[in-house]
């Protein structure tokens, strides 16, 4: 993958040109990830990618991790100056920054605000802004590279949700369901789980709800939410299934949602607005009478980062192009009674939309 | 331990107002889970804790993570507040703070840059600095119910070595070494695994190596570091070993960073400044004409995170008090030969350091 590398750094050069802004400061996350296939270990000392305009990028690491940052792809692509305990690694950034001190950089969402406030402390003439809106005309639209990934992870997500199918969840608790997801999806190929929610019964009506000992009982409808990592890349799925035979409301509420994801699925192409693709959703959960509590958007971007943008959300105009792939996840929560969410990933391709996962979107029952 | 956290909000708010802040604003973090236990998944919605000197603390939270903070210790000290996707979260909180708009603020190290920047987009007349040298006057100060997290961390790392040495590294990768290490670690009770360094080898010349495919071969040295947690509290552990007979300049180097070891650990006690025990390390280290060669400072606070304060640099003279929790881990690293790092867990009590590990120091001879 390593020849994307280069192609991205000056790209990503082009567009801070291009944005007006001085350069770009891009800390340890995915941005880091993506632009020069570094992933240090995510502590305090100042790891730093300095993009200008005009300038060969230069990366600042601690001496301590110097060798490391060698070994790593960023190598044959930036340079590497380093710092040592005890120096002081703003001023560092100071002087190579000094040029264009007075002008507007962009720094990475996930950048600590510590190390910002320490930029803005050695640099008071300057000004900082979100480097997303930039970097997500980059990372946003996926190569094939990144799809054949985030496929693979999908295909991984889907086989985990199989293999729990045939297990069955009566009679156990949520945390060792939770803990089966995992290794389900580690065996299906995954190389790290990031999460896995499973709300049973009650629990269901919590979207980010986080696994307990309550046992899995005949009749409870139970939402599975989860995902990890392929080559990088995430997966990130939601299926609602009914042990045991469903209650007639539940069924009717999965009705809904199922039909809602299906209308957002359908709404999906290129030049369409990204809010187009929620209200798709959310006008069936509306004229259902559900509106209320459907309480999220509709989708989120899903790449090296579980949520990125694009976000699936009222406001968000900007129009879907070839290549972006994101989730899209209606859900309908009843307090203190059940949940139901069903998530695809979904590709945007000239056609239209293409889902990554193939899980069976019909109302399962398992035992 | 949830009777802690009210005692431990109300000491940060009498800090916050001793040091002349508006207020604090805690983002999911370490310090969200020591003021409050709650600990939300780590993505870009945003959720703040507000304190603030003669206000009762409140906690901001996306809508659909509402039913998990409620259910979580959090929701028995703080009220809680939620806003929804589409909404525009930092101007809630301005709403919030806009009576102390021109004040300081202090902020989470972890923070996301983008939240920081949303919260000076909101209140251009307020400053903000890093929260972390008035919470370190809190969070470096274990109590009696945080060192037995860390004991039992210790422990388990201690044992997980034990094993490792009756396991054996020779003819398998660093990668195998390092799963390994992480089955050890949960199989002696972490509950999950943290980072796992091995670097056999030339590889051990890189403080912060990723296992490779490297095989250990007879007469490696082979530096083993890791951790986990337990409880929640973080385990950190170094010990380079010699797989098959050591050559007399591999023990010579690494006699020379036990006796630095053993000298910065005697030299702990209440009142020491924290930069003595790093110059107690380096005096050693330097006397043998290696000075040049261990790069990094000697140690780290850990608690809830790995690294954190109270660091043992130079320029650090804050005194060392009881409680105060770190690692000593010096080191020497011949680039493109070896390393030798060892490194233990030490608590300050009234009587001088005590230490957590306790896996020998002596150089350990493995097959």
């Amino acid at each position: 993958m390593s020849k994307h590398f280069g192609g991205r750094l000056s790209r990503a050069a082009d567009e801070t040109a291009r944005a007006g802004l001085a350069g770009l400061v891009v800390t340890p996350s995915a941005d880091l990830v993506y632009l020069a296939g570094y992933d240090p270990p995510p502590l305090y000392r100042l790891t730093a990618l300095l993009i200008r305009p005009g300038h060969d990028p230069l990366l600042v690491v601690p001496e301590l991790e110097q060798p490391r940052a060698l070994a790593s792809p960023a190598a044959k692509l930036v340079e590497v100056t380093s710092w040592r305990d005890g120096d002081d690694p703003y001023e560092l950034v100071r002087t190579v920054l000094s040029s264009s001190g007075s002008g507007t950089f962009g720094v990475t969402d996930r950048m600590l605000a510590v190390h910002l406030l320490g930029f803005q402390g050695v640099l008071p003439g300057a000004k900082f802004i979100a480097a997303s809106p930039l970097l997500a005309t980059l990372r946003a639209r996926k190569d094939p590279s990144e799809i054949h990934l985030l496929g693979r992870a999908a295909r991984g997500a889907d086989e985990a949700f199989r293999r729990m199918v045939r297990e069955g969840l009566e009679g156990r608790t949520e945390q060792d369901v939770a803990r089966s997801i995992g290794t389900h999806l580690v065996d299906a190929g995954h190389e790290s789980v990031a999460f896995t929610i499973v709300g049973s019964g009650p629990n269901g009506a919590s979207p980010h709800h986080d696994p307990t000992t309550r046992e899995v009982r005949m009749g409870d409808p139970v939402v599975l939410d989860y995902g990890g990592r392929v080559g990088g890349y995430c997966s990130d799925i939601t299926r609602t299934v009914s042990v045991g035979e469903p209650s007639e409301e539940f069924r009717e509420v999965y009705e809904i949602v199922r039909e809602a994801q299906e209308a957002a699925f359908r709404a999906v192409a290129p030049g369409v607005p990204a809010q187009e693709i929620d209200r798709s959703a959310r006008r069936i959960i509306e004229d259902a009478g559900y509106g209320d509590l459907f309480i999220h958007r509709t989708g989120h971007g899903i790449g090296l980062e579980e949520h990125e943008p694009p976000y699936m959300v009222e406001g968000n105009a900007e129009p879907l192009e070839v290549g972006m792939t994101f989730s899209i996840e209606p859900g309908i929560y009843l307090d203190g009674r059940f949940g139901v969410r069903i998530e695809d990933i979904v590709t945007v391709t000239a056609d239209g939309g293409q889902r990554l996962n193939n899980a069976p979107r019909e109302l399962t029952v398992v035992g």
